[in-house]
């Protein structure tokens, strides 16, 4: 079976793996104050230019979400997101565990536009019978495998700055969204734009580990005790630097998300070969292909992808996911597959 | 430096890190739901004796404790700890960020005894303006490094059952527990004893984790969504999987506790043959020993160790730690240096 | 200045004072234990049909809505409200305060279908990175005045019993409902179709208070407890049970609903008169005509009344509410004043 | 049945409900607006000789409490009690339940003491891995009926000043407090000591509510969200100000406090003529007298009161309650019952 169902199918970059095992037996401080975690944010600091800014690592990407939302909200106020926005679908009710609404709009390709968030702002006012927004998220590259432009984030941080809201971005698959075609976001645009984000590392050749920069700093202080309750900071916290220094050093990071995104190209040319339909045009490494269901029931024998969404009486939207770890004889068996099923 | 401050201070056992290695590329199904995981929950189901009971992975200590307890109580009920109880001293408030208030009283040794219970649960009675007592937690090794003996779990658990209360063992050091001169409970007492319990991997020769077993299966129902809300369901929930089977195959896990308590008692040794005397007897691989500051202060050059409480004027209490990862030199060093300092 | 602003700018029916004052100085204990509060029960439970149920009595309607939801749910349930509920729009999030999510649908005319209910099913599945809906939130009448059929409550019903979520509602305004034209849920239907419900006095000749009945007492185990803990149990409940019993005796409580209408139904005629549009129809005390923005600014010297929704460059949305307070002559002096501006 | 439970066993002085009745078919707004709730503002304002400040009403005590700490406290912050301190002891969690652990300590006669502030402080250090506290709670009069001295809370206070502490007091009987023999706190010293302190009605004459005074306003912004979150905003909130306003006007809240401790003196008085002895000295309207078992089982017939605490064998410590309601003649037939029982 080939899985081409999430970028978190296989274990890490060997690289990254091999930076673990060089240092396995140091000892070191724990709790992300040791030597590696501080070498892993001055290499991140040095990539985003930004200097004065407070770097956390996480073991995933909820637990980096909710510990930020409850840290920087008060306990009345609420993070807008679109309606497919990790934290509104995907996360639990996680956020609202720990006490904040997300109030949600209907996205557009995956994306929160400005628009809907001054619809929210309109809605609420300041009327205390409601929750007060005091948050944008949104994910980028999004759970649709979009990506804001450099223009649409700059105009949802303008609605951000005259409202007082905190614009924080879900990096998940940060890396993938530095290689994608149409590039966008850079390293550099980060700290410009957003009060914190976080960069992916599980999704983008990491074993494991997100880590969030918080530039604003009136939104850092005291952290480390919100992290420690919200059962997020490990004891071995260099396990979590060393992986991102790993992926630092010598352009792994995009190397990773250039690998992603050129498998999905390649997936993306396939689809198009066979007049496959998409329910959004591929932008970075999920791929979102409309079948005609008898076809996925046969690639289904062979193939591991996951269902997205009804689509029609005879058709289905699926998700199919690549990553730095797509080998190229996955795509040629896939190509051929489908030819002897479609061409036979 | 040499480290003697906690369990952490390395990577992990080297059989761990191959495990994680030759799997590297394989391809599996995320959030536990693969073979590795389900092979581990196999061995472990093996070593307790159990065959019909929940077990779910998680990245650390605090975040299994708050999972479980926020799946298992009711909003209104609390938990039983002894003051010195992970969950009531060092995390952070996790529980109460959860909703539920910790019950503590004084420690004996670092344990709660049944009449401490049973003082909680005459305070409360049945009386709504008072949270209802509902689960009694136990660190076994405890903070302070002691055991409980048989005979004292049985006497909670006798507590326990009559009141109908649920009992929660946290195993973060459960290697060592089994290791320890006058052995205690063994992997088969867990499942006749406890409602649920965790086996530690952090600090017992894995890289990190740790392994929740719910043997009472009124509990474990939709486990999942809480462990997803909670932020602790890792997306590669195999690395979990593979540390344990590392660990649990050809009697690891019992190697390192072996190991870290065979170090510990050549410290003890060593203290003794100082006079030093310590906080409490030493069980497992903690020990507290209170030395004289000046002592301390010129240890400290050459050692790290963490200062625990005040003793005197002139003493204090420190915590030194050994772990599956001391070297019989880093004893050697610190005799040689005791030798040196108190004989010259 | 005359109010039109809502059904709670008056005290309470004298007849409920009265109760306050006869019994004033008698001693009772405390926190609902009180034979007025027995003797208040009883007569609702008369009123409804049905003896086996959990009564208790409550300060307001948010933290009626909050304590049973809190008390009903898992952590990882959620529950189902159109987006125009209350819990959903106007609590400040109180729900979410206790950590479930509110998940919503667009309103029909203020109420929730069948079909939404379904559509959230649909979505979340049994998925686990999903929270699990559990209950379905219904205010009757609505926050839009608008009222559901029997069949449709009994429609809605058949899918919450299908697929095992809790129907509770909300009747902050129940007497009006009852007396309403087009008369739909009565007293008895209530335990017929519903889990839970709670009736409201504040804004139905009550001078504050609302009853919850709990008639699946599956729901009800240590309800006060959870009373308690979100501060709404209070020390004189009898203050609660007196009201009720002021209401219920003499059907006061239905006279005070049927009053509001009837003064809303001669409000209604006379927009009727003018040809002013109401948003939707008239079925209980709240009408929300669509006024020309300059009528709306002259009325508004006179009349206080609240802004609801934008409508057009010229024209706005307004809610006018009355009451079992609301006097004869007000409707008369608006009448003439409405007479005086349009036909000078 | 004559009761001595409680100081709430009544409804409210008929002043009170005479304020009610005679605004009671006025139109004003609601949630706190009107102008009631703006001139018991002012005479409360009036009464502390404090006018910068924010004052907020309640129905009762707890859901002050949890409100006031909900909206003060971050999520990682604790506050400190003593172990009998209402919040530790008896609201079944609610702080807990908002997120917030209640650090304790063992009180002396009801009160918490500068030094078990003290000693909270140095457990915690500046350590992440434990909350952080800070806000100190206080009841006065205690739930022991005992008062702080001003020299007490003055030192409270300087603690809380050098390690940037809140000072909030529960006055749930602060009308009990002023009149108490050996008078402490003052009006006019409340806005001297505390940030945020609550003044009660329920228990002082009024049929109920609750008022919060915040004097440091950098904990006031946004409080009505917070309010409102919690469940605590009221409708009709000119009913807390209306009887606010009775009970400053012609010191009625100071004649109530002082009936409830002349009742409560006479008590004592009693009592110690048959030589029975008191937990802890009277100082308000809170009598502890330790009974002989018999002679309680045959006063109960007679009287209502409630069982404190254990004893010794043959005796149990009751409390004793009297209030602003309680009749001459209640105290007249507890004495000739208690000679005919005692000197037969």
């Amino acid at each position: 079976m080939i899985f081409f169902t999430s970028d978190y199918t296989e274990g890490a970059h060997p690289t990254v793996l091999k930076a673990l095992e060089e240092t396995n037996m140091e000892q070191t401080t724990g709790y992300q104050e040791d030597v590696y975690c501080d070498k892993a944010r001055e290499l991140l600091q040095e990539r985003v230019g930004s200097y004065n800014n407070a770097i956390h690592f996480f073991a995933g990407g909820t637990i980096t979400n909710l510990t930020f939302i409850t840290h920087a909200l008060k306990p009345y106020q609420a993070v807008i997101s679109c309606d497919t926005g990790h934290i509104a679908l995907h996360e639990t009710g996680a956020i609202e565990a720990r006490g904040h609404k997300v109030l949600t709009r209907p996205n557009q390709e995956g994306k929160l536009t400005p628009e809907a968030v001054l619809s929210v702002l309109r809605e609420h006012g300041e009327d205390h019978h409601m929750v007060q927004p005091k948050m944008v998220y949104i994910s980028h590259p999004t759970e649709l495998g979009t990506l804001y432009s450099l223009e649409e984030v700059k105009r949802l941080k303008s609605v951000c700055d005259r409202y007082g809201l905190i614009l924080y971005m879900d990096g998940a698959r940060f890396a993938q969204g530095l290689a994608a075609k149409g590039k966008t976001l850079s390293w550099k645009d980060l700290p410009m734009l957003f009060d914190a984000y976080y960069i992916g590392a599980t999704k983008c050749g990491g074993l494991f580990g997100e880590v969030l920069v918080i530039e604003n700093l009136s939104l850092a202080d005291n952290f480390l005790y919100t992290l420690k309750q919200c059962g997020g900071l490990m004891a071995k916290g260099r396990i979590l630097g060393l992986q991102l220094i790993a992926l630092l050093e010598n352009q792994l990071y995009e190397k990773c998300g250039a690998h992603a995104i050129d498998k999905a190209q390649q997936l993306d040319r396939i689809f198009q070969k066979y007049n496959i339909n998409l329910l959004v045009p591929t932008m970075t490494n999920q791929l979102f292909p409309i079948l005609e269901n008898d076809l996925a029931a046969t690639l289904s024998k062979k193939f591991a992808f996951q269902k997205w969404d009804d689509y029609s009486a005879t058709h289905t939207v699926y998700r199919f996911v690549t990553s730095w770890a797509t080998p190229e004889n996955h795509i040629e068996v896939f190509s051929e597959s489908l030819e002897a099923i479609l061409c036979p």
